[in-house]
């Protein structure tokens, strides 16, 4: 980050002394990925003096890596043959999310200048829901026929293969353009110039259908350590491709959203630094809201035992560590069931195995951290014998209570098809309170006799 | 997962019969990975049957697929033969991983089964640390000579290219294999026949150091949208390189760890199910201790106050409301700074810029919570008009001071060379549960003159 500071402050000025040719010589020597940060980091009125320095080959890839927000501050200088080349030199995918991200006036603008097939094009890719295999692929792909032979496929590469996505597999379609096959770029180099593609291709085709969830899709590449995998249509007709650099995406995202789930948040597509105070305020205030809402039943809980409390007051000392205990465990619980869940390692089936696995470590937690909170009690504390019980009882109970709600929770949500990232920390916390603050009054009152 | 379950019953029940020609049937339709699968969820005794009716073309494959338990289990019923068979197809880096994972016994025979030229790639790889570059790349690429014309280097390919891990992207080398370039297989295919490497060669090629940290290079796949990366040493000789498949894995791995640091537990390598009870408790028991530990602080800032809570009992009632509240939003804001700096989207030059966003999100919230709490203090709870206004002001204040905790403490631990996602839900909430008391004893002692 401080590196691109430095960088593009030395551009910026630069820019002010006119230095244009010192500016190019600069950005031939780097990398689409890295100018774009770059430009992230300059004034926006230089922005659009520095884009025109790129050369041609760089400029659309340069384009495509930048934030929206820079995207529509060059948009508005551009003069339509400026957003003509740039435009038809994107990717397919690249310039469907651009429509995506951009107002109205501005989507317009940018299809008056699309070629009618790059038009053409955006158009079909909008028409698939966002998070779908359809709103990733690219409809960019090399196309081959089974009666081809290899020298007739290299040729056919050799004179279209540059405006593809991708060369390293090729895909075989029959005359309905149904997926029928697959050959890589490396099978067409080893096989002898005469072979057929159909006697060469793999029939064993691994592909999604284009309505398919997106993290689906990662766990397909995944699963089989893919690169590329094709998209299909109801029908089985070929209608694109998804690259591997897509997924990586994908799943970043969706950890992010996981991640903001698990801590009471609604999800975002904005990173933080962009999103703004009421947006933030936006995603946090209903789950705080709703939790602050359940924790009332605690405080109803304490109310029902004031009197209990009144009379052995040493008790109220103890409410926030067992309650803070139970938290954890159950949290550590959901978290490792959670995630299982979502790397499909687990699914409801196990139910009977996560519980018993759970009750086992749960044991073993509660018995360790009642037995060192026994002697700090007795030690430091110096608490009577019954307060000690009490605290120590509640604490076995509580830390087995709270595995099993953390276990069973996730697989429950999953089960009616709830997201199990919602029941993270700040739910598990928020029942495991008031189940904690029960066991330790009734072994309170059992102990003490209050 | 259920559908592997019945087929795995049918193959069992087939093999039980010696129907071997259907297994063989059955098993050549599918693929290495969901082979893999079904192979589980197979009694141990019919896995070397299974796997003897694959073919030679699934049968490295679809053992560098399976895991570690049922590779052991299979080298052990092995034949010299077999074991040679399957080691020396495997690819160089699966070779190391299984070398890696299994005891030093099988590991005697493996290394002794496998080809010169194997053994010296795993030694090669098993010198690098876990978690590195090294660690995750594969010697077999594609080297090409700058001096090669294209039609040579094609041929190259042509009779090396089958042991490769990709081809897609070529590397050259000079006289003392310093990498000088990198050509892809597009390049080759749509190049004249006659060119020099040393002249269609791109020379700005992205790499990485063997020692460098596997989460840095998914961030660099992440950033250039790479599928293949090089791998060069301290001379920037080249020794391996990575593919994007492997990253997938670190990706995965990675995020499971976050998480479990996330919820106070240690990383583990294993996955859920597989991990023993007792391991999971050594996994979790160490932060529940800490934080037991620590949150012997709200016990005594309780003591101190006991006085005015037996003065006061209603007051002990909201105690756990206002905790929790400050724990959930404090934990949201340390969430998303903690992801934000794994995605490298802050850092901690950010750290005025994080303050005084959380700190107006953080005013909104508050006031929110604090409001809807105050009409549910005089309407439903009916308390007096000062506990209304202790329970109020602490809410505003604790939000306040939670949400910047939660801010600062990822960032400092970022400076200090901690992991950030120590600085999560259960270490924030302890802080927080310790200050919030504080804040609710000063307001309750100021409203009520206690």
């Amino acid at each position: 980050m401080r590196e691109s500071n430095v960088l593009s402050g030395t551009l910026t000025a630069l820019a002010e002394e006119k230095k244009y040719n010192s500016i190019k010589d600069i950005l031939r020597t780097m990398n689409p990925a890295d100018i774009a940060e770059l430009f992230g980091a300059v004034p926006e009125q230089t922005l659009p003096i520095l884009f025109r320095l790129l050369s041609q080959d760089q400029a659309a890839e340069t384009f495509s890596e930048m934030d929206s927000d820079q995207q529509q501050t060059l948009i508005e200088v551009f003069s339509d043959r400026e957003l003509r080349e740039v435009v038809n030199e994107l990717c397919a995918d690249d310039a469907a999310d651009l429509v995506d991200d951009m107002p109205a006036n501005v989507v317009k603008r940018i299809l008056r200048q699309a070629d009618p097939e790059m038009r053409q094009m955006i158009n079909e890719l909008l028409k698939y829901p966002e998070d779908t295999a359809g709103s990733i692929m690219t409809p960019e792909f090399v196309r081959l026929n089974p009666d081809m032979t290899v020298d007739e496929a290299v040729r056919s590469i050799r004179s279209t293969g540059l405006e593809k996505e991708t060369i390293n597999d090729c895909y075989i379609t029959d005359g309905t353009s149904r997926l029928t096959g697959t050959v890589s770029i490396r099978t067409l180099i080893v096989s002898g110039g005469g072979e057929r593609i159909r006697d060469i291709m793999e029939e064993n085709v691994i592909f999604v259908d284009a309505k398919e969830d997106q993290e689906e899709v990662a766990r397909v590449f995944d699963k089989y350590n893919l690169m590329v995998l094709p998209v299909v249509d109801a029908e089985r007709h070929l209608v694109g491709i998804i690259t591997v650099d897509d997924v990586l995406d994908v799943l970043k995202k969706e950890t992010t959203e996981d991640m903001e789930i698990m801590a009471a948040m609604m999800p975002s597509d904005r990173p933080y630094i962009k999103t703004s105070v009421l947006e933030l305020w936006k995603n946090r205030i209903p789950w705080l809201l709703a939790l602050m809402i359940s924790a009332t039943v605690t405080g109803t809980i304490i109310s029902r035992y004031e009197d209990a409390l009144a009379a052995c007051v040493t008790l109220t000392a103890y409410i926030p560590m067992l309650m803070d205990t139970g938290g954890n465990s159950g949290s550590q619980s959901s978290t490792s069931v959670i995630r299982a869940l979502s790397l499909h390692e687990l699914d409801f089936s196990d139910g009977l195995k996560v519980i018993w696995k759970e009750a086992r470590v749960a044991v073993l937690c509660g018995v360790t951290l009642a037995a060192v909170n026994f002697g700090k009690l007795m030690l430091f504390d110096r608490v009577g014998m019954q307060v000690a019980a009490a605290v120590c009882c509640t604490m076995v109970v509580t830390v087995l209570v709270s595995k099993m709600v953390g276990g069973i929770l996730p697989l429950a949500a999953k089960k009616l098809r709830f997201d199990p990232a919602v029941m993270a920390s700040p739910l598990i916390t928020t029942v495991v309170d008031a189940m904690s603050l029960m066991i330790y009054f009734q072994f309170a009152q059992a102990f003490l006799g209050l």
